[in-house]
């Protein structure tokens, strides 16, 4: 997974980004081979290439302790999580943005990006709470006026920003600026967006979140190993380390593995009930009868195997639904889950860096870990909104109560003309 | 307008880029002051300096007159000519980013960028016919089912422009390659997101696109002929040519020129009208009882006023709400969107080139009359979520129709009681 620099000095071109690699390398920090001092001291007998495998190994577990911890301290701990991760991945990648341009005297850059990171954040942030805070929200009139004014609010700060900008540039900065402003908007895209994905995917229940990061961790390690022992034809030419071998014994690996955590996981309210308001409770609540998705069904095995039921196999299989989804989400990690990682790796070597930072000892940069984790986020959203989530009524309801109450009015007559028209509603009988 | 492209020859740097520039200057068409052959031949005896003026004259009146018929032909005309704005505007970006970066050899990188630009196309519009065509859109099974997986298609067709882009990647191109990526990401969020919300708007009314677009007309051409007649004060470094008699007096004629043709303009049904899809009619129609914006009111001038209604004064005054609301448009279009404006010049002296393209006598690209119509359109489409539009009865119940007919009902029962419960619906006596 790490990559090899490499350089061809064979032109003009080639001989200045050797230079600008050079100033990145004291720029950036983007050594990761180095280990905390007690790591040192107990590996010191070791040789290197072992050592960095511990080194790698302790910090994998470490990470995998802490991803635990962090499901059990709950949604909200995952959002703070998240929202961390997020705000260093932005961090790691404007600073290579930095790096790349070297302009150490431009004025305001860095201020501006985090402005915009603020901004967007607040933007997508309120987004969120209106779908789904939105009964309760609509209580209190301040923060409706929040919520009504919210995308209001949102642009005025970015023209802010935008105004900034323009009264910021410098006559002989011109070029380097734009392309740090786009360098800045491309970030927010990649790592604001996606991150406010993986907290609406949270919203639908914890096992939208745990299951698919839990495959690309799976996936990450498994082509790891299996390149590692049975690796043999390489891949593709962008990342010389990874094999045909490692990607399909990772995949594989990854697809038995998503059937069984889903199987289990299935199994706990805790996991599978989206979080959402509920009115009676009058707070944000996890108790639910799990959907059909989360609950076994029957399915008949095609034609073809209905002879075999005299030699023991049944026609039919009992399985939770969502165990069949798991196939799509650990069938799209491992086959475009690693182009994430090729990105990611092509990126690093366009910009000659080594790592996105050096924050995980043996593994880079917080980014170097979660390349592949945002696009999955993006997949599972969409997978969610197409095929799982057709529009609770509960979000519908919210909806309507922020029309005026005549609207409202309005809005019921439409509603039961169009029911009683195609004889969905029994006429039921009210007397005073 | 047009900007003065200025050289500083005192760093290795800039050599560089005035290497690049050379090299910009052949492959962009950014040549705009050459004037049609028939123009060329009428204008033979003028002056060069008032040639240019004339030509950009008659190329302005040309444009209105154009933008006149366009309304003419009503929203169909209208949607056609922002797609073929926006797919020209996108054109234009991806020419300067190719020549920007000299990479002629570049495999598949043009088929990609406009790959990736059919692709949001596709997306984003068809987010755009769920909102409005879905009560339509959900009687045929195949066009459900395309709604319905809508998303999904768009990321898959997105995941395989990214695996193609992966695949591209050459060893030498790297760098160049991954800031070709990022320009055609930046150029869609430019250019297909807003020209998006340039359609959004037109479904509220044609008012809500003939008012901001006429207004940022109005400033551009009156800040023209401000600074032309009055122009002392430099207004920013980054436009030479702009002058705070220009900023100021633009911007009075605009507030002046909103409030005239927001009056004129809220007269007629066909302007002010949401375009909709009727049940009854069964078709889409832009024919309604104008909604409150568009009737005439009354409002109460401030207490201070109130004295002066034995001059003759009144104390209170009648017009349409609208042309209040015409005021913060106009005070938009003339404070931020000459930003839109600094900032494409900016823009263009950061890649030391005069114009966007030549499609324009006089005017350089589209690009460059439709800098500030961007912004603008973003700016009308949050005003009218914030401050006009809260959703529509007929909107949810298109949503309400996606539901299953049980969760329907489901839906039907919770509203009925949550209306009830607030007395907001008079209990009805159904007697079958």
């Amino acid at each position: 997974m790490d990559t090899v620099v490499v350089h061809d000095i064979d032109s003009e071109d080639d001989k200045l980004e050797l230079k600008a690699q050079i100033d990145l390398s004291q720029s950036i920090p983007t050594g990761t081979d180095k280990s905390p001092t007690t790591l040192e001291w107990i590996l010191q007998g070791l040789p290197e290439k072992w050592k960095n495998w511990v080194v790698r190994f302790v910090f994998t577990m470490i990470m995998i302790v802490f991803f635990g911890l962090v499901i059990y301290g709950g949604p909200l701990a995952l959002m703070m999580t998240t929202l961390i991760v997020q705000v260093k991945c932005f961090q790691e990648i404007i600073n290579i943005g930095y790096a790349v341009y070297r302009i150490h005297g431009l004025p305001w850059f860095r201020s501006l990006s985090w402005y915009f990171l603020v901004t967007s954040n607040y933007f997508f942030y309120g987004e969120n709470l209106v779908d789904y805070f939105g009964v309760a929200i609509n209580r209190t009139d301040l923060l409706r006026w929040l919520v009504t004014y919210h995308r209001f609010i949102s642009f005025c700060l970015y023209c802010g920003g935008f105004v900034w900008f323009v009264l910021s540039l410098v006559k002989k900065y011109y070029m380097k600026q734009f392309s740090l402003f786009a360098w800045t908007h491309v970030a927010l895209l990649i790592v604001v967006t996606q991150s406010y994905l993986i907290i609406k995917n949270i919203f639908e229940g914890l096992i939208w979140f745990i299951v698919p990061v839990s495959m690309i961790i799976c996936n990450d390690i498994m082509a790891y190993v299996f390149g590692f022992f049975f690796g043999k034809t390489p891949l593709i030419k962008l990342s010389p380390k990874k094999t045909w071998e490692g990607f399909i014994g990772g995949g594989i690996s990854t697809v038995i593995f998503g059937c069984l955590i889903s199987y289990f996981i299935c199994q706990f309210p805790y996991f599978v009930c989206p979080i959402e308001y509920s009115e009676s409770l009058g707070r944000m609540t996890m108790e639910c009868e799990p959907s059909a998705l989360f609950r076994p069904a029957e399915y008949n095995l095609p034609g073809c195997f209905s002879g075999l039921s005299i030699i023991g196999i049944p026609s039919s299989i009992t399985i939770y639904p969502f165990v069949l989804h798991s196939l799509s989400l650990s069938i799209f990690s491992s086959v475009i889950g690693p182009f994430g990682g090729f990105f990611a790796s092509g990126f690093k070597r366009a910009f000659k860096i080594k790592d996105f930072g050096d924050v995980i000892p043996g593994h880079g940069g917080i980014m170097d870990r979660f390349d592949c984790q945002f696009l999955m986020a993006t997949f599972v959203n969409v997978y969610i909104s197409s095929f799982i989530q057709t529009d609770s009524p509960q979000k519908l309801l919210a909806q309507v109560l922020y029309l005026k109450p005549e609207q409202q009015v309005q809005f019921f007559t439409l509603l039961k003309e169009s029911l009683e028209n195609r004889n969905v509603l029994e006429p039921v009988v009210i007397i005073n």
